[in-house]
C-alpha cells in the first residue's frame, strides 16, 4: 500500500497544472466587472494613462471606422488624442462575461456622447463591443483584444446634417 | 504492487475528462477554416439557407449599423433579405483563430462588395470582424456570435455623395 501510495502520488503529481481550467469562476468575473468599470471611468475622467492598466502590451484595438491600433502604448496615444479634442460620458452594458482559465471574453452595449472641447454640439453613438480578455501572470485581467460597432443607421452620404 | 495499481487506476481513472481542454488542435483550426469558406461561399452565392449549417441555434449576430439579430433563424431571414436586394463578393482575411476545447474565437479583416440587383453603382466596405465559436455536440464548429465593423471612415451628415 506504501508503494502504491507513492505509485499513485507519482502518476496524480501534475494533475492539478493539467487538469481542467476554471470556467466563469466567481473572482475572474469580479475582477472582469472592475476591469470594465475602470475602462468607463478613465474614458470619462479623459485618463488616457489608465488605459495602461487596462490593456495586454500586445492588445489590439479595432474601433469603428478608425484604422487598427496595434500596442498598448498606442491604444494609450490615440486616447490621448481623443480626450485632448473631446469631453466623454460612457455607458457599459455588459450583455455576457465568460472565462475559461487565462482567457475570456466580454460582450455588450455601450452608450457614448461626445462633447467636442472647442464647442458645438454634443454626438451620441451607441452600439455593441467585443473585447477578448486575458489573466496575466499577475493575476490581473486585462483587454487583449477589441472590437465596437453601432446600431445607429449609417449616415448616408449627402444626407443633411440633423 | 497490484493494489497500488488499482489504486492509481481509481484515482486517475476520471483524468481524461477533467484534463486540459486541447488548445488550438490542428483538426479544429482545419475545421473552422472551412466554416469560413463556407461563409464567404454562402454571401456569394446569395445562398442564406446555409447560414443553418454555420450558426448555433441560439447565435447573435451584430451586424454594424443594424439591431442585433438573435437566433439562427433571424440570421437566416436577414440573409434571405439582404440577398433579395443585393448581389455580394466577400473576401475574408483571417489575422488569429483560436481554440480551447469547444469553444474559440476568429478574427481578421473582410472586404465586401454590394451590387444592388435593381441597378445603381456597387458599395465597397472593408473593415473587420470577430466571431465567438462553438464545437456542438456532432463536432461540427459553428458560430455562436458576430460582430463586425469598418475601416474605413464614416460619411459625414452632409457630405457630398461620392
Amino acid at each position: 500500500v506504501a508503494l502504491g501510495a507513492v505509485l499513485l502520488h507519482a502518476a496524480c503529481a501534475g494533475a492539478p497544472e493539467t487538469s481542467a481550467p476554471e470556467v466563469n469562476a466567481p473572482a475572474d468575473i469580479a475582477a472582469i466587472n472592475a476591469l470594465r468599470d475602470g475602462f468607463a471611468k478613465a474614458y470619462e475622467a479623459g485618463d488616457a494613462a489608465a488605459f495602461a492598466n487596462l490593456y495586454t502590451p500586445d492588445a489590439i484595438s479595432q474601433p469603428n471606422h478608425e484604422p487598427t491600433v496595434t500596442g498598448r502604448d498606442a491604444v494609450i496615444e490615440m486616447h490621448k488624442n481623443t480626450f485632448s479634442q473631446f469631453a466623454m460620458k460612457l455607458e457599459i452594458m455588459p450583455d455576457e462575461t465568460r472565462t475559461m482559465g487565462n482567457t475570456g471574453f466580454d460582450r455588450g452595449r455601450y452608450r457614448m456622447t461626445v462633447t467636442p472641447k472647442a464647442g458645438g454640439p454634443a454626438i451620441t453613438n451607441e452600439g455593441r463591443y467585443t473585447v477578448m480578455l486575458e489573466k496575466g501572470d499577475d493575476g490581473a485581467w486585462r483587454v487583449s483584444r477589441d472590437i465596437d460597432n453601432s446600431t445607429m443607421p449609417m449616415p448616408a452620404p449627402g444626407a443633411a446634417p440633423q
